[in-house]
């Protein structure tokens, strides 16, 4: 990849730099042979600078992927490939497709067909984003070790928005970055490492990443005028993110007129502001014809908002959007909004329903450009929560549900944590909405209500350590959330299998010991951390390592209320927060009882005594100890696993990963012992298994 | 004083600047007048800086505390004040003091008396500082309202060794500062501002002292230079220091040969080492000849030290001392030492028994220029924890005893703790040592042992806040250190009615609250912060604020291993870490034995449980509850005492303090619930008096 062009592909590979854009060569035999007589010529008839990305990396992909160079040209006699917009006049594509087909394509969908006749494999699409995606589409099958011989596939994203936010700072900072720096900005200057960036893109456009927002939504001073002095930089990001089908967007300061202009307000209704932030929507468009828009974090954890006005989220979403439409931009609206100076004390405020509660009124009140991002859980990225309640309660609103690949919570790229499962499981959820099945992911593509504008969104894990995501095998989390954001019908372990491939190659039993890992790993972390939902049993402010009692008298709406006897939050509607009744139907009366609600999330919903006896048929503390033990072991059999795998994979990523692994079983321990003793301390009931609690 | 010299005496006061050298007026009245008899005029004959200093600050005084200008003159008329050395050849003083007087003066002593025959007050002292000493002892006699017809007094000071540790960074920084940045330095850089240093040697030398390390213990890359590059900066501050008689001290890195030489170890009996040191000895003593030595925080918490040799205190210390005893300097060797990488689980170590299985051993084998600055206690600064049983154990040896002015653990200068009462307790407590009675005092003042260097020292309290110490209240503290370090006869009352006299004049009601309130203080917040003591129950790393578990699961060796049933570290010599036993005799019997020992330290030498009745007849339980709610309400009470003296104090001074004690009385609570609360969590045993736990 560009900044490290000059090295051989092994050497660039030990680092993990490549990521799943490694094209590991592929080895000897009738695949390889089949894929040498494909794959000899290219024909790219189009100019566009993205279809010239997509021919790059073609090239770059058949040399490394088969050792041979794709010879270029416009009629290239034999086996070749062709691609380009089915607009774009090539005479290949529009002998092998009817309008049928060509219609049946999105925007940014693609088709792909093997004409053994005409001696093509040929990629259509209706845009140029959609010749890229095809283009790494059959690379992926490539690399993947699939027959190409009778390709005959159409293929559209199924959500519009796959977005990545950015929680760059501009000094270099990443708010919940463990990846080292930001590869954006330093020492409050844009970094100038184009290369970079550009593997950046390419590594998001192979993902399907169609979104990014570059800079962290707790918006300070100096990227307050990233709408203003700073925006030729950030046009020359956007020109690059372009050529791969990405639209840049910005976190705003909603209190920017203040700053920056001079009106001495940022009441959403006042007439001088909204033309401020027309005038400022010309100004960006003027520079970044595609910018994508505006994401804002408003009247939450101390950030301005239209509440400072006594207006509400509508009316401050709906400005910006106003400035925006006419240009196609949207606006994106946060709705981590909650009571972040709560008492301890009190018993009667749930930070769980605050987005509920703050939204659920709003509903309908948004205009047509505006959507909401809605955190996955009610809280914040918990090792396990139920879902919002939000998604299923908004019919008329435009909505896209964020998720987070960094780490915070889930070991921060020292543990490995494949979030893909988790995912994946959130995105099944029936929320019974609109009377009858109603999964998330079926709210967040559109269809259930009929949005135009929808999707899914994450906070990335990427800094700029060598391998983007500190830990190895958090790559897969990032490479994992656009392909489920792009097709959330793929299975956890079709995605692990995919990106082993691509960024390890095809051994298959490396690929069973690193799938394995990977699929295990969220149950093994939640097992030695957060047992049966509690979450927050971590240490203030940086989030890592166990604290019991770390959130217990804070603040921020976070506690597990244990004492001598029991533990859990009753959110119950008849002696609790009534929580349980923002879901809908028979969700609420699963979580509102104590004999139905899954043993995951009962002290999430209940509080019980360390007695109660789970659907396991163990009782609360025995469970407690048990999944630590285990969950400690585990880690340490993680460790083992991965060791089995010296001298099959390349050296540099075995040690890289080893010493994670090794970091984490330690840790593991530290968690199991920290945890079984605080509640052995409290609840003086011994261990039936008689193991060592201090 | 310098930096406001501009204002009038009542807006420097405002500020609290000026502190105890407020100079406040003193009301009309037979007192007044026979002040403004006898200082009219006065006699100085003397050109030495110190004598000039004492001079300049006797007019400031009287033109303050009289309203009357002060003429200087060879020989004055009439009434006068008369000042200078024994051997400076002022006729007023040889007249007055015959030779068995001026040998009973020592070094730094001073005799004042007042002649009705000559008309004369003289001061007379062995050196310069002893007249600077002199000046203030009569400044603070006419600022407290004394009689001065018949003065006759002799004063020498106990402790030869009074020293402040500065824990200032060259960043800027205070490590433990609770009164804005450093007034020393800022962004690496020594501030410019010597009219501040030259008050605040002129507040040092009022309250006693005469030793100040201006740089942290713990000695970073640029500091480790101060010994070198920045001596010239260092310099010009000594001589500030030694015009108000005070030495100059710097805290070393043991490793500075390494970093800063070309010799590559700082291995104490390697020669070249030696020679560095030697040869950097000379250097500094060219630059600042009063030089008083290097502090030296070795082998703890992760500073380097001669332990990486193979070599132990004794070896790095005498190395250090031999390059500095040719000029008259010391070597302060901290015996700060323990394992701070301690495991949680382990219940044998003992970070409490540290100083002394490290120090006791080496007993003897320490040059006579090497001090050993052992901390009050075994733990670190705690509210409350037994004397250091080095205090006794060590019989061949210099120590001083270091104290904390710095409110680390006692509220950080936000709550008012006067912590001269809990000095006071220190130096009254019997070690036993030498077979009698045998004081701490005794033993610090160096009388018991027979040791030429002896002394206390303490680390700072004071920052670039407008007045010197964050809380008002705090300056207490300071003063009192010093007066303490002078005479540790003086009551905690009489040095609180000195400081109260001095800063905010002698109205009798309003020094009665004052009084009353700093006299409280300690045990006010003992009462809601560390039962019995506990310690340790505060927030990691920054140590404000209530964290029950804060330091229960750490590597810091700080437990309180509370359970469902019990309490407390067990360091008797049957069953616990045998701790008990570094004490003599009957102290050892009485801390080990749980029917003796004393109910503040049952926690620290006892785990007992809940119900365990205390010699007060109350549960320990009941005990938590009881001085948990006490202790709120008289936090409460502090602040309702203070709103009296609205009015009748000035409005800058009560206004700065009522803001204080208002955020006091409300973290007070805080600290209530938290600890009531874990505890009845734990416990599950109910407030006998019935009151709200939450």
């Amino acid at each position: 990849m560009g900044q490290q062009s000059g090295n051989g592909n092994a050497a660039r590979n030990d680092s993990g730099y490549n990521a799943w854009l490694s094209y590991p060569k592929l080895p000897q035999g009738p695949l390889y042979m089949q894929y040498s007589k494909w794959c000899g010529a290219v024909s790219v008839t189009e100019e566009h600078d993205t279809l010239q990305a997509a021919l790059r990396e073609w090239q770059r992909g058949i040399a490394s992927l088969l050792d041979i160079q794709a010879v270029s040209a416009p009629q290239p006699e034999g086996f070749r490939v062709a691609f380009g917009t089915f607009g774009g006049g090539h005479p290949l594509i529009k002998d092998m497709y009817d309008n049928k087909t060509v219609k049946a394509v999105g925007d940014e969908g693609f088709v792909i067909r093997t004409s053994q006749s005409l001696k093509c494999i040929a990629i259509g699409a209706s845009s140029p984003a959609g010749v890229l995606y095809g283009v790494f589409h059959l690379l992926r099958l490539i690399a993947s070790g699939n027959d190409i011989e009778n390709l005959d596939e159409l293929v559209n994203p199924v959500n519009s928005l796959r977005m990545i936010n950015h929680w760059d700072n501009f000094d270099g900072s990443v708010e919940r970055g463990y990846s080292g720096r930001s590869f954006l900005y330093e020492n409050n200057q844009f970094t100038q490492d184009m290369d970079r960036i550009t593997d950046y893109a390419r590594l998001m456009a192979t993902a399907g990443i169609n979104a990014i927002a570059i800079n962290n939504v707790n918006v300070h001073a100096l990227e307050t005028l990233f709408i203003s002095t700073y925006l030729p930089d950030v046009a020359r990001i956007a020109g690059i993110f372009r050529i791969y089908g990405i639209r840049l967007f910005l976190s705003v300061n909603f209190a920017a007129p203040m700053h920056e202009g001079e009106v001495g307000t940022a009441d959403p209704l006042e007439a001088g502001v909204r033309e401020w932030w027309k005038s400022k929507a010309a100004e960006i468009y003027a520079a970044i014809p595609n910018f994508g828009g505006f994401v804002v974090k408003a009247d939450s954890e101390n950030r301005p908002g239209p509440f400072t006005y006594g207006r509400n989220h509508a009316d401050g979403a709906n400005m910006l959007a106003e400035a925006l439409e006419p240009f196609g931009g949207i606006v994106i609206w946060r709705c981590f909004v909650y009571n972040c100076k709560q008492d301890w004390r009190d018993r009667k405020t749930d930070r769980a329903r605050a987005a509920y509660d703050h939204f659920k009124p709003l509903d309908g009140q948004f205009n047509d450009n505006v959507i909401l991002q809605i955190k996955n859980g009610p809280m914040d990225f918990q090792v396990r929560e139920p879902v919002s309640p939000l998604f299923g309660a908004l019919e008329r609103t435009n909505q896209v549900i964020e998720f987070q690949i960094a780490q915070e919570y889930t070991g921060q790229q020292r543990h490995v944590c494949y979030l893909v499962p988790q995912w994946k499981e959130i995105m099944e959820f029936d929320t019974l909405a609109k009377g009858g099945t109603a999964p998330v992911k079926r709210i967040v593509d559109g269809s259930l209500w009929g949005n135009r504008l929808s999707g899914v969104a994450a906070v990335s894990n990427v800094g700029n350590d060598a391998n983007w995501t500190g830990h190895l095998l958090a790559q897969a989390n990032l490479y994992g959330f656009g392909r489920l954001a792009w097709n959330p019908e793929l299975s956890s372990e079709a995605i692990a299998a995919e990106w082993i491939a691509l960024t390890f190659g095809t051994k298959a039993a490396a690929a069973g010991v690193i799938s394995r890992i990977l699929l295990d790993s969220w149950e093994i972390y939640e097992s030695y951390t957060a047992p049966l939902g509690v979450g927050w049993m971590i240490n203030p402010e940086h989030h890592y390592g166990p604290n019991v009692d770390g959130y217990e008298y804070s603040m921020w709406g976070t506690y597990h209320y244990a004492d001598h006897q029991g533990i859990g939050v009753d959110r119950t509607v008849a002696t609790g927060t009534g929580y349980s009744a923002q879901y809908m139907g028979s969700n609420a009366l699963r979580y509102d009882s104590l004999e139905e609600c899954p043993d995951e999330l009962l002290l999430f919903f209940h509080h019980v005594p360390y007695t109660h006896v789970l659907h396991s048929g163990k009782t609360v503390i025995q469970h407690i100890y048990d999944t630590h033990f285990e969950g400690a072991e585990r880690a340490e059999g993680l460790l083992d696993a991965w060791s089995g795998l010296k001298g099959s994979i390349a050296d540099g990523l075995y040690t890289q990963v080893e010493e994670r692994l090794k970091g984490q079983a330690a840790h593991a321990k530290e968690w199991r012992d920290q945890i079984n003793t605080y509640f052995y301390r409290k609840s003086g009931i011994e261990d039936a298994g008689n193991r060592t609690i201090y």
